[in-house]
């Protein structure tokens, strides 16, 4: 996910994302994600004045996009290209990290604020899960799924390819992934009557 | 998850699987872990002389086997019955602690390890993943599912309550549960013909 963005800004946003992606949020400093990004700390400081929260935000919002992206570019030929380009994303990211990599929306959600305040990073993280399930959703009715069933399998397949990275990671082993993947391509073509 | 444990060993360690769940692993000390249990940091070195990995490791153990025995508790009523055990558990956890606490194997597993070397608390998550697709599984076959089929379907719904766990805690709602449940519910009666 880190990439080889050319602009330095978005070189320290995409480094956060995948820090956060291995550690998690309150167990990184800024100055650790400054040197995963190869940045000088103070330039970390000068693009994100308001420090470690301001940088996290858009590290998830970041992971958000990039997501919503492929997703909006592949589901035009159809809920299950959606699906596979999910899927696909998150399998080289597993792979080409040694399962030491995942998903840093999934990171910033499973974190409990230190405030009952709740922290922007925390909000686009239910950003992003809400703009994948909309895009997902959309395009299941688009191919003739009933609305409300388009609905509850869009949530069904982002947690689930999100919960399975995760099974990935603990068990050293990229066969979780293959056997959700089997399992919600067959449900993209009970839902959506018109493309069997 | 902390629940009323009367042995002082089994608080400390169902007391570190709450707080594993709310904070992860790296970023929750020992002497944290021993305040929130309401336990002397003594003895939590009495208890746990290896220290934070040790209690790690006994934390998700205990997660895992909680569920594991809820689930074989239930299973014999079929896989549905599985599954309403496996939700309402989460359920509980999630609203209870205020959306602020959920799965503490999930949490362990997508914390990369510090070194080449597999911690123990990542090989016990994997092996809670593992037990809790293996029950479901073997009642789903049980209940008339093909064996492939069977194996799929479970990996999917552990994945898919996790994740929704999660996308619950980011968006302070429980809607993505009832989705998922719904969803799921509806998938075991499709792989267990007999059932309908």
């Amino acid at each position: 996910m880190a990439g080889s963005e050319p602009d330095p800004r978005r070189r320290i946003v995409a480094g956060a994302a995948d820090m956060i992606s291995r550690r998690g949020l309150t167990a990184t400093s800024i100055r650790e994600m400054a040197k995963h990004a190869g940045a000088p700390l103070g330039s970390t400081y000068h693009y994100f004045p308001d420090g470690k929260q301001q940088l996290a935000t858009e590290a998830v919002r970041y992971a958000g996009d990039l997501v919503s992206r492929s997703l909006r570019r592949e589901l035009p030929a159809g809920p299950a290209a959606g699906l596979q380009a999910f899927l696909d994303m998150w399998r080289t990211i597993v792979l080409d990290s040694g399962f030491r990599a995942g998903c840093p929306v999934l990171a910033v959600a499973i974190e409990e604020p230190p405030t009952d305040d709740l922290p922007p990073a925390l909000v686009a993280a239910a950003e992003a899960f809400d703009q994948w399930e909309t895009l997902l959703a959309d395009s299941l009715r688009a191919h003739g799924a009933d609305p409300g069933e388009a609905a509850e399998v869009a949530t069904l397949i982002i947690a689930a390819v999100e919960g399975t990275v995760a099974m990935c990671r603990a068990k050293r082993s990229i066969e979780p992934l293959d056997r959700t993947a089997a399992q919600l391509r067959r449900l993209i073509d009970t839902v959506t009557p018109a493309e069997r």
